[in-house]
């Protein structure tokens, strides 16, 4: 039998009132995922449980690889109903994990399905999935209309000419799907692929740069873009001569450790500047140590489930970036992500030096991300937050997904959420004021993200 | 209605018992705080809601900053009333917050006021509070009186003539108000204002500055200072020619970050040597980044709600700064707090390094601090130092605060004191066995800090 | 009365199945310990309980110099019944610390003690103790068979003979004693001992190390060893030429930090492929801050109690390290220890950067380790792993002791691991499937060490 009923993820009362009353029924804003929007303008119809659920979900990937299945069984030539067999097979083993609950939500609320995936099921649960996914109302489209979305943002590269968001502009789909300025390959001059991208898209100077930036901002914006996304693996902080480093690179000469931080805090404060005049919000994804394993880099590419969490501190740089931009007067809408939970009462303080009204928290500390994706680290942010700043004006969950059936998540938050709530007024932390509850939960869950991000 | 009843934070039986039979009504040591002694001296009396709660309360306002409040109605000049409204707006959003619950403590001790802080109970709240302001028994000495207060520790510079402490001294006010040594302004070599600082008092040469500073101490102790506090933003460690780069400074040289730690590794040693002969105790606090806001900094000055958490590596240093200490026999009774939790486990086993019978942890790890002084911050750091240390040996609470009704902070902490070991003892972690359990929960309380600081 | 009944620390209904049905009975593979094997192979016979508990554990020396123990009562020349007798007095304010526990359940299981230990007690106990210690059934190697222990791993010098080991090999006993090769002598270069330890070992070049490491692998790999273990107080990485830096440190020339990194990289990974063409499992244990007091230090040597928790970054060097040895197909079984907390969702992730099939986790993540061998250190430990990995895969606990009557700390460890996952089950978070869960609890207690290491 499956873990999902009306009450899971809530064990008291007050959470239960809140959940179904306030949270269950409010639309999805999901402004930041991996969706690939080919396949939405598309709408792309899926051909089995192994083609939705895994083919392209590194997080499965690597619990599997955790349990020692062999790579021919996960990214490899066997047949996807082997695959799957393997996966369930894991299935069970994966107790405390966010797997195990997202599976089994997204077999409830997408298949109807009652049972856990295991080895003994998978078979069953495979032909029952297939069946229903040769229907129209699993396609892409279908599995996010059916999700109460309200708004999807696309993580999209500068240089992308977003023919399908502008396709789906003008489609009749009825959710708004946005794309999202991540200007990483532009500002990791250390990437090795860096000084190709900067050919392709025929950049010659350090000027043209900027004003290739600037431009692709501009045509970001006028598609439909409000929100942009660095991933930064460290936080860069060092001022200097851009230009000339730049031009080294263009070279072909070797720039050592220092200026690359110099060229990188350059262009990412040149970025949020362009950010700030267009009233956008700034994403800072930090924490990450990304590649790992050298031999499936080459084999898979990067994003293949062979990243990890670093263990940097943040706390000086971070500040002298967003102190610099505020100084000026030019700092936008940010939301500050971290991989590493130890960061949690950093980010919590940090967003408190830069805030202005009459926005509701300018400056946000960003939901749990990634490994921080479950119960322990969304409670974590949210218990870090509450405490050193004001959890009332969070604009809450995102899916940061790229699978279609990961809306569920939005609803695994919101339970969470209002379980956590509850349980702190059962304690008599906060008084049975459902009047206010209800407001921060329909806040959290909704409002506040539709009123800072103002798509 | 008020969330504040007998049984507040108080969850389980044992944990009731304990706090209304050991903890309740023992008196105050505040250890450390931020009490304005001329107000204290000159018995202070507050002209309303907002002078007393919220003029002088930077964590107030950096939620209300938070929320989107703006200026004006925080430190601005918006009248009295405005601002404490705009308090009342943000209080049910601050949800988890432990400004919410210290609120309520305040309200309902000092005010007897039944009912939560909130934009329609403001106008309410506000004319309950000032009609009873008008009262004597509302003055600065009569707050910290009816709180039963024993002992209080103000924060001073070394160059304070203390006559404040000197006039209570001699005044028929019954509570112990002691000044603390907080040399910060002779350590900071690389504040703007140091040089300024060393001028003002006549300091010319670096044994002028020794001899500064013992007397200074020496003036503190005769005033009854028995304590210090150095604000360790970044712990230094490096021996070096202190002497030569104090003389760089007085010449208006450029001095190194390197030159920095080593004139401050200096002059912390060689204070710390003098409060051992003294006896006094020693309090490092750790890990504070501070005016990260350039702007607000110029407009406001410093502590006005724009510091957040740092992250650097600590352990090594600090061991190093000890060790040396130590192994000269001249460490002196030592408490170290540190703003970011990941350092709990740091500083819980660190004090077993140096510790010196027969005093009961002669070396301390110090309680929640600032954005750590809430539950979870609270619990963390006696759960980390009951795991790796001796709980019943803590010297226990301060307020750290510059508020005249911040005492409720101490009924705050024992409650989640005697909350926590209550639930180990129903889980059956420890034995009912109410002598001990008693004993732990006043020696936490009061009895260790009376012991251990012999004011 | 003793806290310890059958249901010690199991406080829901699903948890005490799982620990009487499935974890409780189940034998003790100690895959790391600190047991003396001259003692073992002798079968040594204790005193009294003074001998037993106290003479050789520094956990214990330290709460009591935590406590304000003169040294003279710990260490020094007291008689052994008034030492038991401070540890006695310190022992009611162990409140929340792991020892408490432990004493409690050695007490119980070894002397079938119902009483906590206090001043109170102490002279009973110590008495009781003493009576049985007489009878045969109290030797060494009586209380190991006793505690049901298929397997233990002692710690070992590569320099070492190993005539305890061969000999316990021969004789009737019929536990499993193999040694674990601890090459620290050999790859920390900055200790002071390192050039008497080299030339006692007639080693002359670094080619004759490298051979000589090789050898003594070997051998070791003869006498029934399968596993190394590396303390890693900084985890280096840095590539160069370590034979001119042993030469130069043979020389007696100064070697600077970068090259300290530079031979133990170089050394580290010439050990790891040995463990790797052998199957062994190489663990690292990260985090340690050592030898904090340097007069006592001189007094009682290494391992007496004043060590603590260091705070370095780890991160980037440790998938450094790994990813070399994983790029060149020789990366062995691995298991990663860290003693900060901080650290738990950084290795929970680095082993998923380098698992391959078909063994289960490859990559371990460790139990939590001495300063977090508490309750909240191992289920911090295993709740992240379980977040991040496969819970389900990993090898469990293990003493790290180098007391014979530690045994009662994997009972300590089931009986959190059962009611952990009993709590998840009342909770909702996994159905209540006992073959699944049963499997997963015997995995964890038993099955995958003894699957993971082929002893």
């Amino acid at each position: 039998m499956s873990i999902i009923n009306d009450d899971f993820m809530l064990t008291n009362e007050i959470g239960k009132i809140l959940f179904h009353t306030y949270a269950r029924d409010l639309p999805i804003i999901d402004y930041h995922c991996h969706l690939n929007p080919e396949m939405i303008a598309k709408d792309y119809r899926f051909q089995n449980a192994y083609d939705l659920f895994l083919s392209g979900d590194h997080y499965k990937w690597r619990q599997m690889r955790n349990f020692g299945i062999e790579e021919d069984y996960i990214t490899g030539n066997r047949e996807p109903y082997e695959k799957w067999l393997y996966f369930a097979r894991v299935m069970p083993y994966l107790i405390g994990n966010p797997l195990y609950h997202w599976t089994a939500l997204e077999l409830k609320r997408y298949f109807d399905i009652n049972e856990t995936l295991t080895e003994e099921s998978a078979k069953r649960i495979w032909d029952a999935c297939n069946e229903r996914l040769q229907a129209a109302e699993y396609s892409a489209q279908s599995l996010i209309a059916k999700s109460h979305v309200e708004t999807i943002c696309t993580t999209d590269d500068p240089a992308d000419d977003l023919q399908y968001h502008r396709k789906l502009r003008t489609s009749p789909f009825s959710v708004k799907v946005l794309p999202t300025f991540r200007p990483d390959r532009v500002i990791n001059i250390d990437a090795p692929s860096f000084l190709a991208y900067i050919q392709r898209n025929n950049i010659t100077s350090y000027r043209r740069l900027l004003t290739w930036i600037k431009d692709r901002i501009g045509f970001f914006h006028e598609n439909g873009c409000r929100l942009s996304d660095q991933g930064l693996d460290r936080v860069p902080y060092r001022l200097g001569n851009a230009e000339a480093i730049f031009n080294k690179k263009l070279a072909g000469d070797h720039i050592t450790t220092e200026e690359v931080d110099i060229y990188k805090t350059a262009v990412i404060i040149y970025c949020a500047k362009e950010y700030a005049v267009r009233n956008w919000t700034m994403q800072f994804h930090m924490g990450a140590l990304r590649n790992n394993n050298k031999i499936m880099l080459k084999e898979l590419g990067p994003d293949t489930g062979f990243d990890s969490i670093n263990d940097l501190c943040i706390a000086e740089n971070l500040s002298a970036v967003l102190g610099d931009l505020d100084a000026e007067n030019q700092l936008p809408k940010t939301i500050l992500y971290t991989l590493h939970p130890k960061d949690n009462y950093v980010l919590g303080t940090m967003i408190g030096n830069f805030q202005r009204g009459p926005l509701k928290s300018k400056v946000q500390f960003g939901s749990g991300w990634w490994f921080n994706d479950n119960q322990e680290g969304m409670e974590a942010q949210m218990k870090s937050l509450a405490n050193v700043g004001v959890l009332g004006a969070f604009v809450g969950m995102l899916t940061d997904s790229r699978s279609f059936v990961s809306y569920p998540r939005h609803e695994y938050f919101r339970r969470i959420l209002c379980n956590m709530l509850g349980e702190w007024v059962e304690k008599g932390y906060y008084p049975k004021d459902m009047k206010y509850l209800g407001k921060i939960v329909q806040d959290i869950s909704y409002y506040n993200a539709k009123a800072y991000f103002g798509f």
